[in-house]
């Protein structure tokens, strides 16, 4: 259970892996971004992502969930107050294996909260050919430690 | 089916609506970012939310759709490049029905790539008392108009 106390500039922190599932690809689009290039081989095959790929929200999602079971464990949780960047630099395919490094570029005590304190976090997504798949810079909540 | 042709600065987008069902809220999280406040209401009301919120990245997929959905409809697809932003204002909480306004804030033609085209959109995601739950400004690829 991590405190602002406990987070550094430069520490970094790895995550486990996590095989992305043709169906799931399809199922996930089917429900948040029915576009034929997350939907169909066929399809994708003539567009620019010439064939299947995931939606840039499922790669999030699992970002998401890869984070939250990774070394990364603010005492509160993985509270994101926003993001200054976020992109898809290569396509994820069916198969694909993501793992997520973050690396801390900013820790301060809030201003406002003084029991808070505020972090900026660079994750970046990769694959099995150590592509990044996403990278973003996420500002996060963490609470300071009581006392 | 738009083209660069047809996208002018200023331009306003907008999407239908969608409930945000409880029970969702639960699953998604449990795939994909299964932290308490996302979970359990009983947990949820002792933290930062007070109370069941949706997951930021249910909330982004929620947007997804309803910008598939929407009048927005480039001839390739909605294809996003980046973000510049992403936040989430205000939590989303069961029964929330949500729309998405997107609104256009640069179009231009692509210097690498002479068939494409750059805009720029900023899709603010509602509930049903017009408080914003999501913004994002976000670099989308749209194609040229053949010719």
């Amino acid at each position: 259970m991590l405190f602002l106390e406990d987070i550094t500039v430069g520490q970094i922190f790895r995550s486990g892996r996590m095989q992305v599932d043709q169906e799931r690809i399809k199922t996930f689009a089917t429900e948040f971004d029915p576009q034929p290039f997350h939907l169909d081989e066929t399809a994708a095959q003539d567009s620019i992502f010439r064939g299947l790929a995931a939606s840039g929200w499922h790669t999030a999602a699992i970002t998401m969930r890869l984070l939250v079971e990774s070394e990364f464990k603010p005492a509160d949780g993985i509270i994101g107050a926003g993001f200054d960047e976020l992109r898809w630099p290569h396509p994820v395919r069916p198969g694909d294996e993501l793992r997520v490094e973050s690396e801390v570029l900013d820790a301060r005590p809030s201003k406002s909260r003084p029991d808070q304190g505020l972090i900026k976090v660079r994750a970046t997504t990769l694959n099995q050919d150590d592509e990044a798949v996403q990278v973003f810079i996420g500002n996060l909540v963490v609470p300071r430690r009581p006392g």
